[in-house]
């Protein structure tokens, strides 16, 4: 169960022809109330998708009624045109729902800098209407339909013990360094909140979950994170409550991600620790977690602390080289300045790696989520266009 | 020719032992004047190896009599122990030559993390010293050991008509994003000129050309470029000119690192036109250069230019989407906010791929130098310690 696991939601996921072979590519997730609050989080990149100028546009209002999604064509790079394109996809649900086209926001994905096809993208709106369901199966139908390189759908679930609940799906396995949002995730919650409080606890979940998976630093022009609360439980939760499980849900979604990116043989959880400014926790995480020289050893099983070093000293971040420690799966291999156990006590064999860079600085801490660089990876990526 | 090649300089490469397998791991560059002036620019990272330590802190004399460098060791991370091996190799050599320690520069390149096997060192400074010479194959010696995972040496020399040369070796396949500075570089010049103007003209030339390689973003703990000017010649040129010739050797070594990179395939030019600011220019094409997604798309011969779009838009500089302009090998792909010519119009199945960015927003240009993202790369760093 994730998007309609809370109450008040109906969703579908049907083959509409935008991918070749049949494939699901197109899901509806429709929030029937009582109330409608909205928010949302959006791509970073100066360079952004038709679907993120329109979605933003629309969430200004904190108001949804549905969101729409395809996969098999970012509508990126598109011009005005695009633009279009996705106005009219947002008019012809609003038209199938009988709502205003304002209370519906659009995401797409896939390959950037080509049209959609319309006609097959809106007789799929039809389909998908028709299709709508409060069932697990609709949910897992939608949260099909959203997939590119990705190997399976990744949802979640959270129950509440006053009785509301949080649910969610995401997609995304490359281009993978969402920047106050993922490639695109869907949230419902039947929780009773206001638009303004919906909008400080994705803002506050995201910065924790979303924002700390780098897979290959590259921030999409589509990336998207929503969430729709419908208040069919009758249950206020306080912010804070909410902004909990919240948190939760995405970190289970991060997860997902992170275990599903493109070529990954290896989840690796960087952890920075005695920063002096969260920021520098973050910006030193995000750099060993860009870094192909750290990501090829971890690849290789290799616990090759001199590349973490040579990482982490080309931040623009407060380092005291000889104050600094580096761990790699538990065992100390750098501190005081100079070689701590020998590497061979780190065995790196298993899929999760952990590497903890203590900087004895402060206490400000960062665990970012990123893989490695395989062959898969690769070979993924220089032989499919996306 | 390329250290020998100046009048006024000797050099040896000899197997020392530090490497296994008995390859040559120990170069000495000479410097019999009659001046000794000289000059180095140094990595911008945090954590610097200890002969960078060394050698920065030397130069601020602007004289140099001798350069002794090893590879198999990168003598990086290796706390005061390390410094003073460091320090007992420059009096190791100054003892040999009669020389002060003071103008000994000392390079190292290989694993970082592990101390320097001294005895071999030492020794082998020994055996360098005896086989110093002012041949061609003298100089060949040099600059092949101070290789490592590059397959071949790299040499330039230029000699101006007025009776003044500039020679120099180079050397660096991976974790190669210099930053005023490469792994390793020594140039020697003839000419008579001052440190000071040495000092100006080699960071003026290190500027446009060191600067401008960046294979794997990795800017290493070690990188250093050194400069040593004999007067032998007689002659003194214009600092203009003396920069110029400069640059032309020096952009002729990073062309030979560029086409040796740790599993190159494609050699890519990027050249970003028309933009607010060099910075600008310069942060789109390392932006652009250091992007996972691209690397790869090019290593597939895949004119994908949506990628392109994706890294440029995730940069700090002023960009305007509509006015943007994204050629590949001299086809235009994107301009005025959507696709223009067809991907299958850009043919990239040759070694070299020309990628030109024009911003259309003002006249500063920048063109940065990088390859591909192979298997070979993901091979050569998953299964070997550097």
């Amino acid at each position: 169960m994730s998007v309609t696991g809370p109450a008040g939601f109906r969703a579908a996921g049907v083959a509409a022809g935008i991918k070749a072979a049949g494939a699901r590519d197109l899901a509806l997730v429709v929030n029937d109330g009582p109330q409608q609050s909205a928010a949302g989080v959006f791509t970073t990149n100066k360079v952004k998708a038709a679907p993120v100028l329109w979605s933003r546009q629309v969430l200004q209002e904190r108001k949804l009624h549905a969101v729409v999604l395809n996969s098999g064509c970012a509508n990126a790079c598109t011009g005005p045109e695009g633009f279009q394109d996705t106005h009219a996809t947002a008019e012809k649900v609003a038209e199938v729902l009988g709502v205003g086209a304002i209370e519906v926001a659009v995401c797409s994905t896939g390959l950037i800098g080509e049209r959609l096809p319309m006609d097959a993208l809106l007789s799929g709106v039809d389909s998908a209407a028709k299709a709508l369901a409060a069932t697990e199966e609709a949910g897992l139908h939608a949260a099909t339909a959203v997939l590119t390189t990705d190997t399976k759908p990744k949802q979640a679930l959270r129950r509440h013990d006053a009785g509301w609940s949080i649910g969610g799906f995401a997609k995304g396995a490359g281009m993978l360094a969402p920047n106050l949002a993922t490639m695109l995730s869907v949230l419902t919650t039947d929780a009773v909140i206001s638009g303004d409080d919906l909008d400080a606890a994705l803002r506050a979940a995201t910065r924790l979950t979303f924002d700390r998976l780098d897979v290959d630093g590259g921030t999409s022009t589509n990336d998207t994170v929503l969430v729709l609360a419908s208040g069919a439980s009758g249950v206020q939760p306080s912010r804070e409550e909410f902004t909990e499980l919240l948190t939760n849900v995405c970190m289970d979604l991060v997860r997902q991600l992170q275990d599903d990116a493109e070529g990954v043989t290896k989840t690796i959880d960087i952890t920075v620790r005695g920063a002096a400014s969260e920021a520098d926790a973050v910006a030193i995480g995000r750099t060993i977690a860009e870094d192909n020289l750290v990501k090829t050893a971890m690849f290789g099983s290799d616990p090759n602390w001199g590349r973490i070093a040579m990482a982490l000293g080309r931040v623009d971040a407060e380092i005291d080289v000889d104050k600094l420690e580096i761990a790699t799966n538990g065992v100390t291999l750098y501190a005081g300045g100079a070689k701590a156990r020998d590497r061979s006590e780190a065995d790196l064999s298993g899929r999760a790696i952990e590497i903890v860079v203590d900087l004895h600085l402060g206490d400000h801490t960062a665990t970012i989520l990123t893989t490695d660089l395989s062959h898969g990876y690769v070979e993924e990526n220089s032989a499919y266009s996306s």
